[in-house]
């Protein structure tokens, strides 16, 4: 394993013991077995570093939405959102404590806002994807085409990340399952 | 001004400044001109203290709730339902910071959980006011039987919240206020 991804290993590790408030270049460094001047080596600040765990050690949405485009026009729409939901929700769930951490620490919230308008990248992606999905899924007349899918798509997302987050804070009386079930079919409903 | 009222001030300044991870009892109490011992006289710990000022110090969703639910039969629900949002949406906005300050910070998400299982408070319990409004709205004909009101309210407070969150990442291409009316519409279409 390269130096680079034993840095990544130790951040993901450090964030998960520590949070990304107690995460220091020093911990990272010592679990990596490097000094820190290496890590600033291999990524420019912990911003990078944060991305880099986020974007290759946590499961992404991406290939979830890659199925869920596989699946336009085959199946059942509602059932399909519903399983894309779950996974939405499982994802959101792994990532909710290094975003809230970003959140919680306002010059790291800088630089990753800078980075993220210079790679053009960001959180809100995934809403835009599955809109298009949605779209499709209207022209083939399987979805009403009142919705708009565009909003639709912020509804589920956000309801999504939403519920990974209070979960972190309370215990919700009903399972993911039978929730993402209700909220799709109030969303699709004709 | 009381000493706990000064080191409520102190850490909402402090929070704002450098972030729940930044927030020291150190530095808070230097801001209130107090000992750190002296804060822990009125509060239990850090989680008790962010959650007063969380409470105590940022606009809160409770009045938004009453006004909307003042507005049950009254005038017309989209329109009642998209001012409630935008207010949503600005709370949030306040409160994301602190919120992801604790979901970042392992220890403290512990002292949270507690705390709230203790008192029976906690972040979901809006969505369950929402929904019985909503509820109400449907008992007088003004909405949709179909619609499920826990997962309407699911959806309009995490599209909301999510929202909130990503405009702290990346700067959202539509404005606020034709998001919130696309997305009511969404919602309450027949």
């Amino acid at each position: 394993m390269g130096t680079r991804e034993r840095i990544i290993d130790a951040a993901e590790q450090a964030i998960h013991e520590f949070g990304i408030a107690g995460a220091t270049t020093r911990r990272i460094a010592v679990q990596a077995a490097c000094s820190e001047a290496l890590i600033y080596k291999h990524f420019a600040g912990k911003e990078e570093l944060f991305l880099a765990v986020l974007l290759e050690r946590l499961p992404a949405l991406a290939p979830a939405l890659a199925e869920l485009r596989q699946s336009v026009g085959k199946g059942d729409v509602a059932a399909n959102l519903t399983a894309f939901a779950l996974t939405a929700l499982r994802f959101y769930a792994r990532t909710v404590a290094i975003g809230g951490g970003v959140l919680g620490d306002p010059p790291l919230i800088a630089g990753f806002r800078a980075m993220l308008a210079e790679t053009g990248a960001g959180p809100h992606l995934p809403i835009l994807a599955l809109a298009e999905i949605l779209r499709t899924e209207q022209r083939g007349g399987r979805l009403d085409p009142a919705i708009d899918a565009g909003a639709a798509a912020s509804m589920l997302m956000g309801a999504c990340f939403h519920r990974a987050n209070l979960a972190c804070f309370v215990s919700l009386p009903d399972d993911d399952e039978s929730w993402a079930g209700t909220v799709v079919a109030t969303l699709v409903r004709r």
